[in-house]
């Protein structure tokens, strides 16, 4: 069965409509919906309204992932090897609308594609909002499916503080949550029979080749390492040149040094966050901590790519007689999409043609849940490639094919047992 | 009339004792104390403490500096051609301890000295603290002496908004002043024939050639530049590295551009003050705003060294598709000391043999009232330079040798009419 993109639309856009708004900055037009934020809260609403208007039942797990369950008729007992789909609902500083929405609105519009061809399931089908993807608060991407898979202990988790001094422990009581919850889901390799994440490409491969959709074939290793550069408050004008350690030198070089090794390296590195203390303009900096992200395609070269850039900047830091800490914050390994769940994707697509299969640098809820149980995602055109930022783009189209191959997959995998 | 550092010793102490730990962090050991905050309103408690301590009067003037007045026994109306010295209470983020301090807590023991001594003033004295030196608070420095002297006009005082969300009026109200008061003081050039500031040094030109005390030739010509750098926010790990317009980039280099200028100039430049939007870690930044402050011996140079970093700082934004403004925050004139004043310090001083004259690269209120009155500076010995930072340094024998400096000076120039 195939449903077509123009039957979507109807059903498709009041979704849209409904969260536009949500924790969006008047100013940049950008969406700060952090983990456990008003925003957030706001948004796990909505995605019960949604549950509860097509009858489907919302649990919310020990790490706050909320799953929405569309059981067989017949069905007894606790959901086994179900046919799970969805994303998440937080975003980075300034982030855009689809990276994560996208993934839930097109599974809750898949849902209804399904049933309105008349489809009944025989097996379980679930829509997941996992928690806190993008670690904007926290500082940890990921949190809600790590903790589930058991990749994050909650004693850390728990003592994860965000720019506001509020720890991940404190956040979940204010929202009416038990921080002693955390920890494991132990039912997870049971109940999920496949998950299917649908994305926005966060890159513009599909747009170089004209096509809708993809399939994932891999996401890249990648880190998050923190540079702690400390030299010497001082004044700005009474301090000789010779004098400082200032460690905005350093750093400055080290921004050099990491795209330079990246493009050495074909991977990519940036530095993206900054603090600087104590930030005055007539002060010279006592310290500077920088962020690194760095992804490559494989782990040795992305352990190669980060020990160049961490040796270039002790240098750089000793020749201006400033310190320097580099701390690991988090390593993600390689994920590749198991070869099982992609051929299913692929077969229950062939109607659309061979469907492009990209690897994606950036991580997802469904890399840590391969780990556990069979995983797979789609990705969604994105004609500028821009991710990130407000200025984050799919057209309504490719949404549109999007949701309607979701719809297909899930058609195949739930009557096929 | 000269007295001896020995004397001071017991004097000179208790003052500081007294305001040791006003305004201190516990965990950093330095100076919180902005203006109009809790730290800055107990100083000027403990300021008109140690003016009842000594029958002076003080009056509080209409933009919030305080004077303290010992006038000659037989004197009648108001104070005219005073000798007048004194410094400010208020500190950077984590400043030292003499940076300010040093000045008021001389000027009372100079008070003290010179009342030891036996001498009547024939001219009336006056120790003074200016309100708000270092800008730490509403990023414009030497509020309190720039609207005496008409430098800043009131409208504009009033509204400087702290990182805090208050604004300067607002500020007034809470520690119970009029907002409505501020303007030019007209009685600044009747009233005050001479403004002797005396100062910790902010280098450390003393330590080099072994002597504790200095009077000052000029204060060099400074300013602060903003460079608004603009990019495009996107995904750290799916933006390829051709696609991106990283701002980060483009300021890395300005800063190496600001130092190799600075260092072709034999001038200053720093950028201390940096803020990244949305300043994540996995999103290339979409905007790096970096403050450079700049100094230089003489205007011309000052214009040289701001233009070639300005110029550079477009190429380099260019280079990476990247915007680029540059906003001049405050540009401050140079200001030499008056030969007059200078001749006459020196004169008092010529038992301490022939005092170094050196200029100043940091910024002062003497500098401001300079455009309005005699002015002269004299600089207490830095061992190491630091300044604006909790390890700011002067040894107590030195700190002793200036305050009976500046009772020889206003002895000789009260005596002397």
């Amino acid at each position: 069965m195939s449903t077509q993109a123009a039957t979507a639309a109807p059903i498709f856009d009041p979704l849209w409509a409904e969260i536009e708004a949500v924790g969006r900055d008047g100013g940049t037009g950008g969406y700060r919906r952090y983990a456990w934020s008003d925003a957030d809260l706001t948004l796990r609403e909505w995605f019960r309204g949604c549950a509860a208007a097509r009858s489907m039942d919302v649990e919310e797990d020990r790490n706050g992932n909320l799953w929405a369950w569309w059981l067989p008729h017949d069905w007894v007992g606790d959901p086994k090897g179900a046919f799970v789909t969805g994303s998440h609902l937080d975003s980075v500083p300034d982030g855009g609308a689809f990276d994560g929405p996208l993934g839930i609105v097109s599974a809750f519009t898949a849902v209804d594609l399904v049933r309105a061809s008349g489809i009944r399931p025989a097996i379980p089908i679930a829509v997941v909002a996992f928690s806190d993807e993008e670690g904007a608060r926290f500082g940890v991407a990921c949190i809600g499916s790590q903790l589930s898979t058991g990749a994050l202990a909650p004693e850390r988790a728990l003592g994860l503080r965000g720019q506001d001094g509020i720890t991940l422990a404190e956040a979940l009581i204010r929202a009416g949550r038990d921080p002693d919850a955390l920890g494991p889901d132990h039912t997870l390799a049971d109940r999920v029979g496949v998950f299917v994440e649908l994305h926005v490409e966060q890159g513009r491969a599909l747009d170089v080749v004209d096509r809708p959709l993809a399939v994932a074939s891999a996401i890249w290793p990648h880190g998050r390492w923190e540079f702690d550069f400390t030299g010497e408050a001082n004044h700005a004008g009474a301090t000789r040149l010779v004098d400082r350690h200032d460690p905005m030198l350093p750093f400055a070089s080290t921004v050099h040094t990491a795209r330079a090794e990246a493009v050495a390296l074909a991977a990519v590195a940036t530095f993206g966050k900054v603090l600087v203390s104590p930030n005055g303009t007539n002060a010279i900096p006592s310290r500077v901590r920088a962020w690194l992200d760095a992804r490559a395609a494989d782990q040795p070269t992305l352990e190669a790519l980060v020990d160049r850039i961490a040796t270039a900047a002790r240098s750089h830091a000793g020749a201006e007689g400033v310190g320097l800490a580099v701390h690991t914050e988090s390593v993600t390994p390689i994920v590749d999409f198991a070869p099982e769940p992609r051929a299913r994707l692929a077969a229950a697509l062939a109607h659309l043609g061979e469907i492009p299969v990209l690897p994606t640098q950036a991580g997802h809820d469904a890399g840590i849940l391969s780990d556990r149980v069979p995983t797979a995602m789609l990705f969604v055109r994105n004609p500028t490639g821009v991710s990130h930022s407000p200025a984050e783009h799919a057209d309504a189209a490719d949404c549109h094919v999007g949701a309607a191959a979701l719809a297909d997959v899930m058609t195949a995998w739930v009557t096929t047992t």
